[in-house]
């Protein structure tokens, strides 16, 4: 059917009625009805309903040859550095159009899946039936257009060695049968962010313990539907409020909720597994499949959206308060525009200086990717600082839409309004800023952009460990000390 | 009377019903049966019966002899260093129950009040009637133990010079006619913390504009009760959440509503006008009158108590998930002891290096208070940022105690646990760093204690004007070079 | 004659035997012979000689069809992608031989007039002559390859609003006297860095004071030889070591000496004047010549070229002493190849999205490169920072050449080894990381790149008032509000 | 004879003549009249005449009624919070002398001995003999006012594992030979400052290797003059400059000479060894022996005057430059103030809060000493940061002494002044802020203080480790939460 609707987006979703527990009940209405979904879910149709209009279409998808039907441009593996432009054309419309809040917005995973299936030759040779049912899934996800999640995060419990290393079973999920017709999996997963709001959810959690056996029960890699019997997805708190797009601009539209994934012997049908009981061939799937560049694509596309849109604000606070001949606050616009300028400028260079890899992907350089996915953990809290810094105490004393339409609101529009702009719509401003800068939903955006990729350290070493750079500069050094670089590399 | 319980505090505040509107509604109810005041007022309540308990009235109450009765020790002018002493005892056990995230316990505006009159000898020879208007209530609030808050910063309206210099009357507070009853006043002031649950509120706006007249209508101070006709009082969006101490163990106890005042016409008896029309006077009063290092006091006592809590919590948080042997882990411990110690440090060394000040006070040395003021709003951000780098996404994904009473509470309990403790006893710590690091509650706390006392720029002149020690440093430079200082200070 | 050689740049300067002045003396030896420009002037013939080396040639130099030779390539006006492209190998190239230690190396000056000819057209309606005597000067230098060096800076006292204002004649740069043949000049101008290692000074103060007049006398542009009589170059303290190349392996080949350039009663030729009289067209002409792109594009080839190597440097020395594994040590890793990532994407993206300018120039992206240019003075102190983090106290106790040649050598070899590496080459690693993070060459270094452009504020006003996405970002946000845009920007 | 003057200070040094190696020679002359030592010798003979002179010797010294004579203060052991307050008036005494810039002023090594001789009861139980040698040992230097360094840091070689393992004898110091007469000592030890200027050295390395034997020849204590046979100090790289007090008023008075120590078969004296083969005794010792509180007490008064001074620097700088309007300029003054006042505070709050302990001693606070050595290190660097973006391009267009001398001194005193100051005195202030700030001595400062008492992780976990109130603030949380905080520190 190639591309979907808004409405079948919708449809499908509320038709799936997964097991959803929110609140210590579990979810009776359809998600599209239930506040904590429902405006996540119309921005989402949203974003599939441009796929389908002429003002967007050529932009967003591409011409199935087989299909004979338009499919979504991030299934699209990059051969050509017009190819990752196209991408990237598709990546930022779509970015702009949710200002970069949604961190899982469907191109996300599209993009992942479309790294697993062009890494599947990795797999053919051990492993031809899996790499088949790799391509197989690949194929349908992106002729049906299917909304993807994905689970790979122990809980805590998991990571404990020392429940690892007691007798009783330990926490991490793993696969307590094999069938002929596939494998039957428990445990949990941690964190699954709009594990509700998509049609299905690939799992690939990193092989805990890391058994040496061939059969490691730890070791697997496979996706479903998110309404298999067995699984239950348990949300955190709900912090979208879904009634006042004034008052909620954000969360009443963008709140991705996060959810606990629990299987407790769920089927995963046989056609369904891309690996599994081989925790070595799972470690080196992941590492050499290039999920990380490609995905840190989009991400560069997102955050560029995010941190341009929250400029933009500051910038509308700075001129509608009167602060921009003040210098402590000409820097602070030089501090933003810096960061936008140098993502904006890491995403062309990525491109620029993109190669092929040996799956024949046109690869957006990872030395680049890799330093951006380094450096915005630490510049989104900057730039929350900076929202603080400008909005002071008019993040705080916040009314509402229903205050300006009280009795009380002629005076609040006489006490509250700045220059030309009249108080309700300077409000709409520092609403704004205050849902990014000191809400419960700005909260969460700040933590999930501390760490989107992992900790510091781990992003810090995928970073170095892989910069291509590194001895060509230590070379330089060398030559200019007449050192012979060689001698600096043997180890002692 | 002396001190009051703290069901007299809510007693008052009841019976007082003041004109208050929140989310666009006038407050149907009285404050303490409203969740947006029910919890703060009930954590009040609990500090003014600290005051009566056999436990703590030694500590904080001190006997007036002319009352005969023992009154708050926060109204105590400190006349040695032992009366220092007395008075940090007093505000560290407040301080210590509700962990400094009161901004506004009623030791501040005690405080402040102190300040104020014993500084009222400043008036007395130009306006000796303000000067007993002062005192005598000064002695009012000692006697029966009056809830303060006070008002003074202008709305952003007031403070555009181009609306000053229109035609239209200016947006800022002023006084519209003088009778021999008082004075009647008209403007609104942004950001009365505690407002509703205060009974009494102080006004000292910067005068604005600074006209050179003596009838000065912008220039004001007094005192009056929050329910006289014509203020109303108009509430923020309100994050307090009263309904769980187990899922909001802050906000459904210490959220301070701020408030926009309303003044329409409202008269001030002439016994509570403290100056009037004397724009110069004004401002030396409020630069004079020490309440700034007296205030100061009272907030490194707050912020210490403050620091140490949220220091205990990262500590726990640390020790839970066994975090300790990491050295980017350790170091963060070193950074928030470190903040601990240098505001304890700089509380201790106030007090014994504090001077007798003309009004007799013995004053905590203003180098040291203005310094921590300075430092504070630094400090707290990045005691927040680091709650986030060590709570990672177990900020995020929190369950709530519906969560752990469902029916999926078990596989919650089985998942979520660290080392000994069980999930919710270790939720119960993630979602008490969720509520300082990520909520909205939280945000606002932030928020809070970046401008609490001006923006940086203010803090950072107040501080380098005062500096007492400036010259001395300068000199030992200047002799070192053997450069008469003199010729440095001199100006070209 | 087109490209000069080494020998040819070496023998000019000596001949030229300007007025210098070091440590209390007029330079008794030619500057090739003296130890604080000897090394400076190698480096810089060594420049000269790859321009008309077989290796280099094609890089550095293109065709000039008119003089039938080949010329510098940084004389080029970009016009197309390509040719920015071309100027960026040639800039990469010296900067790759000087490590970017030359803020002065012939490029910068060279591009600088070329900005300054190209925008002639600017003078050519009401100044004429004027403009042919910048594009005849132009003309020349390119022909000639002459080596520039710059005059701007007021001294400290010419600023002195109290000087100006007083009876006395101020002490800023002025016209003492205008003639048939030209004008004459009093005045002095502070830190004409290489003032004395190159063959003529373009002079172009910020007019002071900024007198109404048409003949301002403060206001003027010329170009003049360094050795006309009147003129004084008073050099700053030297920090050049030129005596070892093992234990200065910077200074003694890279230190670009600073000076104060005195004019006394100068007679500048007429053709040598581009502009007299009129502060406004200097103002004008200054701030629309698009000089500061174009050099901000030959300031980052050399930024990218200084982060590499001192990046570089800082793995040779983690690799030695076997820090690889430490995670603080991987952050600092990864911090600094993200800082070399940022810079090089800047520099491509500001070429890939370059635009044409009025004056027929291919503009690379200012929005990027100011950027460039404001982060730049913040990430260079922070290398030099992490460099002292990483060397340690092996940046303290560093032996020299004469020590381990002397008896104590063997010693020394024994105990300061570190893996394969002899303590001879380790000590050489950490020589050249002590001169570039501690020693007095090291620390004009770190002021010259916080101030290269001027102090923070004027770098963010820059950027900030020439930001050509501000209103777009602006407009996204007032649409998501549903704002009209213009209500923003309307003043009240 | 208790204290000794300047005079027997140089006395003794020249006359000991120990085997000094500079810049691949061996010292020819005396210390005293090599521009390396000169310097620093005067300073620390001024020292040691204030302890005999009438304005200083009662607040330097107290009676040894034993010898009956006056003895240096810093030898003292405090029991009372009164000797820790005469401690401090010493020790900030001898710092506004040398304005912190000596870190091994005697003062320094005088507490270290003397919290070696307070612990020896820790050593006496097991060796008695050794007991008795350090307490010998305290009391000749006590009583002959011995200057004294140390030296306790192994070379790199030493602490290379792969080196350790391999059959070659380890380049670790150790002891070749017990004798009768004492013990035979080689290896190396890495900066020992002012090895050359002090008369005896106390060598205290941490076991490397740490062997199981209780013969381990790497584990001992002792104490030596620095002329014993076999013993050579090897200096780094001299950047004392003597020969201008104007032109170099810090380096041509106060730098300390860092050497390397080469002890080959060397006879220590058996009445010197205060330690020998029990690896565990030693680590005891030095982690329980309070060496650590002692001697921070001291840095703490050191780094007090050092900021101070700095900050003084700073003021006069803003002063003469006009630049205190800056709102930019006064948060830097903010800032250095503030540093100024918490680590006074600190200085104050660790008498205030100090403790008995075993030995008898009155302890300076630990929490809080251990709290500003964290912070120590992170403040200095941005001291001289701010130095640099206050001093700019001031700091690097330096002239000097022999300028100003010159026929061009008329010109650049009319240039450079500034306001009332004339162009010398000014550049006075400018060269002391260059010293301080971007010169080779100013680059060892800021090296040494990052680096005082051992790196980040290592000065960070003493302080974590010993934090006394870390349990204290977790019950607070524990308490608050419901929790039994016995729960969350059991081990699971």
């Amino acid at each position: 059917m190639g591309i979907k609707s808004g409405e079948h987006y919708i449809a499908r979703i509320d038709e799936a009625n997964p097991n959803v527990w929110l609140a210590g009940e579990k979810l009776a209405v359809k998600p599209s009805q239930h506040p904590a979904f429902r405006g996540l879910m119309r921005t989402q149709a949203a974003l599939y309903d441009m796929q389908g209009s002429d003002e967007h279409r050529d932009k967003l998808t591409y011409w199935d040859p087989e299909l004979d039907q338009p499919v979504g441009l991030s299934y699209l593996q990059p051969k050509t550095k017009r190819d990752l432009a196209r991408r990237r054309g598709m990546m930022q419309t779509w970015a702009e159009r949710h200002h970069g809040f949604l961190g899982r917005s469907p191109d996300y995973m599209n993009t992942a899946l479309m790294a697993f299936s062009v890494s599947a030759p990795l797999l053919a040779k051990e492993y031809p039936e899996y790499a088949d049912n790799v391509k197989r899934y690949y194929k349908y996800c992106r002729e049906n257009d299917i909304t993807l999640s994905h689970a790979f995060i122990q809980p805590p419990s998991a990571r404990m060695t020392s429940f690892l290393q007691s007798l009783e079973p330990p926490a991490a999920a793993h696969v307590v049968e094999r069938t002929t017709d596939g494998i039957i999996v428990s445990g949990a997963f941690y964190m699954t962010t709009q594990g509700v709001t998509a049609e299905e959810i690939i799992v690939f959690p990193t092989p805990l313990p890391h058994l040496s056996a061939t059969d490691n029960p730890y070791a697997f890699v496979f996706a479903v539907p998110n309404n298999l019997e067995g699984m239950t997805f348990v949300c955190r708190e709900n912090w979208a409020n879904a009634d006042s797009a004034y008052d909620y601009p954000l969360s009443s539209a963008m709140d991705e909720m996060d959810t606990l994934v629990l299987f407790d012997h769920v089927k995963i049908p046989a056609d369904r597994v891309f690996l599994y009981g081989d925790s070595f061939m799972v470690d080196r799937w992941m590492r050499e499949c290039r999920f990380h560049p490609h995905a840190s694509h989009q991400i560069l596309c997102r955050v560029v959206a995010k941190t341009e849109f929250i400029g933009g604000l500051l910038e509308c606070i700075i001129e509608t308060m009167g602060l921009s001949t003040y210098s402590h606050v000409t820097e602070k616009s030089a501090e933003v525009m810096a960061m936008t300028e140098t993502l904006r400028s890491m995403l062309l260079a990525s491109e620029a200086t993109a190669a092929k890899d040996r799956f024949g992907s046109m690869l957006p350089n990872p030395d680049i990717l890799y330093s951006a996915n380094f450096l915005y953990p630490r510049l989104y809290p900057r730039l929350v600082e900076i929202l603080q810094l400008i909005g002071a105490g008019g993040l705080i004393m916040i009314p509402g839409e229903k205050d300006f339409e009280s009795a009380k609101g002629s005076e609040l529009e006489k006490y509250l309004r700045s220059g030309s702009l009249d108080a309700k719509r300077k409000t709409a401003l520092l609403r704004l800023a205050w849902e990014i800068g000191a809400s419960s939903f700005g909260g969460r955006q700040t933590l999930y952009e501390r760490f989107f990729f992992g900790d510091a350290n781990r992003v810090a070493s995928r970073a170095v460990e892989n910069y291509s750079l590194r001895r060509k500069h230590m070379e330089r050094v060398a030559e200019f000390l007449n050192i012979d670089s060689a001698s600096i590399f043997q180890k002692g």
